[in-house]
């Protein structure tokens, strides 16, 4: 019997639909082929990027040379501009604006054909260290309101290069999805008096059986209501609305949980194509009518979805998805 | 520079960056291998599917054998199942519910390798009224609330079969993407005293840069904020917020102008996958709360969208879709 489920956050449905015959091995993926040759983010070709605005590297070395761990650079071709005004045209029924914006690359490692899973997990802590350093400087920028990273690995989750990277998205507006999630945590805490998050929290842990892994302040779950097969959300323990406000030991344990995490996904399923989302309070959002509020019913949480299903006609009406594998199902193949 | 455009409708951002340097020609199509050997769709292999529901055949033929031109069957492996009741369950933070529901498919023709641009536009026609018949046939069941009719063309697009056919999947509640248009609208119609779609339509009709085609009653747009590049949409000229209300004579014009666009989108881009959704109002619209407006302002219409660049990390993270043709282009392309 199928079942539908209802997101606690943003209301969103979901059908569990296990009966449709999809096991977790159907899903391993074919190895997809690693072009090395010239790609521009490999070191020693730190020329042929935009320059760098950041980077982790060994004391006494210049930017744009060899000698770093973790560099970020402008997108060469960027979906937001930084320069000029987040001007509003409205001529009645329509509403347009500049497109500006940030939109930077953070390159994960000098070497190709390694990814997160596969390097050190300092390393992988130096990655999430940066993407707080990017955020705390791109939230200076009074015309941007929101601050999205994101990773894509391999071509149907919509990566262009194979070598290891992330990007960062601002925005000069609150994105949709981030504004549900507000909405949708506001109403929970007006009713009980709770961070929705933190209940989610609490309640995998007691339950246990959508729990992928754990250190001391993280967790790692398959939501109750996931959309897609083997869909993680990793979450601090805390409470906690914004991301930038981790400290560096907090997020040296947050590399080591995905990297392991990252790991059994990479293991379990051959290397499969997927994409990860940092979900984050937004920056200005007393500016958009939101009060203080925000702090208490937000938690920011990393959502990750692997690549292994179509989303059709059936997902795009509705916005409901089908999932063929259960997240119970999809966390006890993960853990094992 | 690009731009952001929001959805007039629900308010949804999208950045036209043209500048990201992606031309029609670009998405051009490989053809897609065609398995004919073994279709259980193909007209002689009745007794392979499902029982039929409902079908348009020659007179004096008998259900489930040969002789028909659209025929409608159970889904073998349904997303949702008929039997039960809408039970709900809560447990505290969480929420599930039966997959109850109804799951069919239209076969649209008994010949393999027909697409819907392939098929004479009376057959087009008939295609549509067996929409309108089973929306009228699933909307009896008390225990649902609204009938989706989509189709997914293409393996990228989620068909498993390569055989032309449709689906429609009826839900025991309003789907999120739909509240979410009937909110928009109903905003819009508190605001401007009228319905947003008849609004967008004499806009677009007004401005002709962005119209595909029309005929006396319909017209095919690539809207203003079109998510995809050559995303159209196609709309009665007329107010009307339900499909299951449209007559024959303008279900025959609506497959006359489908087939039309289409073949315009097939031939442009070499057969590209594409999903198309029909958005039409609630059948029960009353026991969920909302009240006669839904007829004043909202407009049924069917959304187009070809499959040819990859949702990825900032659409899934933001609920924002960066598309890099814009609608003007897209609508210049087609019509050429």
């Amino acid at each position: 019997m199928p079942e539908f489920r209802r997101d606690p956050v943003i209301g969103r449905w979901v059908i569990i639909s296990s009966e449709r015959g999809k096991r977790p091995y159907d899903f391993i993926s074919q190895p997809e082929e690693v072009k090395k040759a010239g790609c521009p983010f490999c070191g020693g070709f730190e020329s042929k990027t935009p320059p760098e605005v950041f980077a982790y590297r060994d004391p006494g070395t210049d930017p744009n040379t060899e000698g770093w761990q973790v560099r970020v650079v402008e997108n060469k071709f960027p979906a937001l501009v930084n320069t000029g005004d987040a001007d509003k045209n409205e001529t009645g029924l329509y509403q347009s604006m500049n497109g500006i914006g940030a939109h930077e690359i953070f390159i994960e490692t000098p070497e190709h054909a390694m990814e997160i899973d596969d390097l050190p997990v300092e390393h992988v802590g130096l990655i999430f260290k940066a993407y707080r350093e990017r955020m705390l400087f791109n939230q200076e920028d009074p015309r941007l309101r929101y601050v999205l990273i994101f990773k894509n690995v391999g071509q149907k989750a919509g990566a262009s290069l194979s070598h290891s990277h992330s990007q960062l998205v601002a925005t000069p507006m609150i994105p949709k999805r981030i504004q549900e999630e507000m909405n949708g945590a506001r109403d929970y805490f007006y009713k009980e008096h709770s961070c929705v998050f933190c209940d989610i929290v609490s309640r995998e842990l007691e339950a246990k059986e959508r729990v992928v892994w754990q250190t001391e302040n993280f967790v790692a779950i398959c939501p109750y209501a996931s959309r897609f097969p083997f869909e993680m959300w990793v979450l601090p323990k805390y409470h906690s609305a914004h991301y930038y406000q981790s400290t560096d030991a907090q997020l040296a344990e947050l590399g080591e949980l995905c990297q392991y995490v990252l790991g059994k996904l990479s293991k379990a399923l051959k290397k499969p194509q997927y994409n990860y989302m940092l979900h984050t309070a937004p920056v200005r959002y007393r500016e958009e009518g939101y009060g203080n509020a925000v702090e208490k019913d937000f938690h920011w949480h990393l959502e990750i979805i692997p690549r292994l299903t179509h989303v059709a006609g059936f997902e795009w009406g509705t916005g409901f998805y089908i999932n063929p594998t259960s997240p119970e199902m999809s966390a006890q193949f993960l853990r094992e």
